[in-house]
């Protein structure tokens, strides 16, 4: 039920790679990443599940409001973090030359659908 | 110096509300805050110093090159994460009703000054 809302995110954005939905306890719950993938998706949802983290804490001490999204760029790819409920977060990567904004908009439109899948 | 370079873009941002330049190390070097902020950039200092070097170690062990740029979304903030050297960054901090797409175009454009005067 995850993976196909998580594969329609990955194929409907430009440059989509893979998305993975996991707790912040680095625990990935499901996964979709495209066939010639490079980039081994459950090392990039344990080490950014340290990142999300490291940003919910901020947030909390910060007292600036719940975390809702993320979006890192690094010379190779786009990652994208939309979080979801206050235990589970979606990670969407994305070639540098792919679009971002189209990806966090994915993210947005699909989040609800993922929330519902996970009760 | 940076102070003038860090007011530029806080004021120039809508809904700027305040910049740091920064050490990985969590040490501050400047900064520049709009004069009826709550928020204590210090601390905000501190505690994305924390996240940055999360994201670094994450961008680090994927190799999946040099981190660039961090974009936040909160309830009630934006914060944007702009990579200047291997030991500094800036962060924006705009309120949620302020323009993020300017912060981030505005860090990007004084990047490279923000860079000269850091040597």
């Amino acid at each position: 039920m995850f993976k196909g809302i998580l594969e329609n995110i990955v194929t409907s954005c430009a440059g989509g790679v893979g998305a993975v939905l996991m707790g912040y306890d680095g625990i990935a719950i499901d996964q979709y990443v495209v066939e010639d993938a490079t980039l081994d998706l459950n090392l990039v949802a344990i080490e950014y599940s340290n990142v999300t983290k490291e940003i919910k804490k901020a947030a909390e001490v910060l007292e600036t409001g719940a975390l809702q999204e993320v979006a890192i760029k690094t010379e190779q790819y786009y990652v994208v973090l939309h979080a979801l409920t206050d235990e589970y977060f979606v990670a969407l990567t994305i070639e540098r030359n792919g679009n971002y904004g189209q990806g966090r908009y994915l993210l947005m439109r699909d989040a609800e659908s993922l929330r519902e899948a996970l009760v």
